[in-house]
């Protein structure tokens, strides 16, 4: 096999001419972050850019800096993977290409594969124009939103249609994909009545589309009626046509039912946001948290570094002997990470 | 009603004495952060140290810096409210005083209040000896993890045995409260074998006591040899006598069968964590983390007041509309940081 290039335009010639080696090393790159990271990420934002502004700006082209993101998230066993495989099949089938990114924040240790879920995804693993890869997040510096958006990044800058997401989480977590996702999916089961109402303020914040998976069991309509109800309560009486309101859909991911219909809500949802200018609000809003994040993930190696050398490392003793206290510890810390930062 | 003081020490002494107008005023300021919040949390960090100096070392005592801290955690629905409010009738029973901390990450704009979990707290939440709080912790700037070990720094200097943290959330957020529990609890329900299944190294990770709650429905049985199983294939050939076991305990929080197991459990692993230094390793690397925790909310606070004036105003405007990268923009960010600390 002949050796990849290390120069970033070069790999991602590779990669945007369908070379999936190209892809893995490139995101494998990105993944392990530092100076050939950051370099990666920021040739693939110039790409994508200038990709876009060769296009014309129809409904469903790729947004001016990265593919488009779905999100799909919801609790472990609700069937997300099984789900998305056969979501991506629908999608493959409608002429789109697509990037899976899997993402395993309660796993900090498996190393970035979920096994279980890259098997159910095998019917459709190898197929052309779809791409998965599964990530762990803890290694990262900036932690998820930092891999994930450096992930969709590179994958937006090799002619994927769509970027899509998949998250196991409740929580913060989910909150912090939608601060990545162009659209959001939330995935519930039957009989999660409960669940539901007890995270009903960040369910009702975070999802675009809600997704009743496992629609074939009991209780199913009683899920879609409590989802339904939520909506009815929350959206007030002035819903102008800008306003959105979440779809419900049932689905049975392992027969594949309903996931036309989930297909259909998404492309919905994207034709909404480029008629609306949602997207283009979005996506400043998320450039902005971006730089924000980047700067605090730069901060937070500089002050790692600190703290691993003699001085540093003589600090983090005396707290953890209890000598002195983390917040006196922090601004003598502080202090002298300044220092070092005018100094470089 | 009497004014309540704003001198930290003042305002501690009387939370200390059991006046809970005091305690709530101490953790709604440090809940609010800023330097009145510091100022209370380091005051209440010095009086543990100090309450803990006068105490014998007996196992179950309160540890150096603070009250024992056991962090509840499982999925929505999983009926960890109900389970805590019966585990905390047993621990009272025992003589134990303990504090309930909330949390709330799913729902950002709540303001805190889990209006359902309250409401089944009910029965015991006016007992004496028991005080409990919710918490919203979108708005601290340390996150979720600096809210709540502000909170457990106040608690801690109050008198109290055991500060219970009540989570919703798989993922992240359950790793995080692993950061700050000496002792955590996984609740999880009978027929969530797949959710094991998919979560297995994150819980495997993470648990130090295993609970089936719900353990009255179908499906209890199965789950708990599941789990059983999963600490067989993880604990090897070379447990020592300093290896602790999670124990798995089935529970049905509504009727308060097995709760009594629960609370045993809970005493082991505290005895177990005393009697092999544990608890001092887990302290220590805690304190450690926290260090890290407070620079890095600080660092980010400074970022957000540079962000907000004219200068940093711009550089923002610059990237939300894409004519910056997020990536050039934070290197900017970070060399005006540092000269800005640097002339302070």
């Amino acid at each position: 096999m002949a050796t990849l290039p290390t120069d970033p335009e070069q790999l991602l010639d590779l990669a945007d001419a369908g070379d999936r080696r190209a892809l893995a090393r490139a995101l494998s790159v990105v993944e392990r972050g530092g100076a050939a990271g950051s370099a990666l990420v920021r040739a693939g934002w110039s790409r994508a850019r200038h990709h876009r502004a060769q296009q014309d700006r129809e409904p469903g082209d790729r947004a001016p800096d990265r593919a488009l993101t779905v999100g799909i998230t919801g609790a472990p066993g609700a069937g997300k993977s099984t789900l998305n495989a056969t979501l991506c099949a629908e999608l493959l089938a409608r002429g789109r290409s697509v990037a899976v990114l899997a993402i395993d924040p309660s796993s900090p240790f498996s190393g970035g594969a979920i096994l279980g879920d890259r098997v159910r995804m095998g019917d459709v693993a190898g197929a052309d124009g779809l791409y998965i890869r599964s990530m762990a997040t803890r290694g990262h510096l900036g932690g998820l939103t930092g891999a994930t958006n450096d992930a969709i990044a590179v994958l937006g800058a090799t002619g994927r249609d769509l970027v899509i997401v998949e998250t196991v989480g409740v929580g913060q977590v989910e909150t912090d994909i939608v601060d990545s996702a162009d659209t959001t999916v939330v995935v519930v089961n039957p009989g999660w009545g409960d669940a539901i109402q007890a995270n009903k303020a960040g369910l009702m914040e975070i999802a675009d589309i809600f997704v009743v998976n496992k629609a074939d069991r009991d209780g199913a309509r009683d899920t879609v009626t409590d989802l339904e109800s939520m909506l009815n309560l929350s959206g007030g009486h002035d819903d102008g046509p800008a306003q959105w309101r979440p779809p419900v859909v049932s689905t049975v991911g392992t027969t594949g039912e309903g996931v036309a219909e989930l297909a259909d809500a998404l492309e919905a949802h994207v034709a909404h946001q480029h008629a609306t200018g949602e997207l283009d609000r979005r996506r400043s809003a998320q450039r902005s948290q971006r730089l924000r994040e980047v700067a605090v993930a730069r901060v937070g190696r500089a002050l790692d570094d600190l703290l691993a050398t003699g001085w540093g490392g003589a600090l983090r003793a005396e707290v953890e002997e209890a000598h002195t206290d983390p917040w006196a510890a922090a601004s003598r810390l502080i202090e002298r990470l300044a220092q070092q930062l005018t100094d470089d």
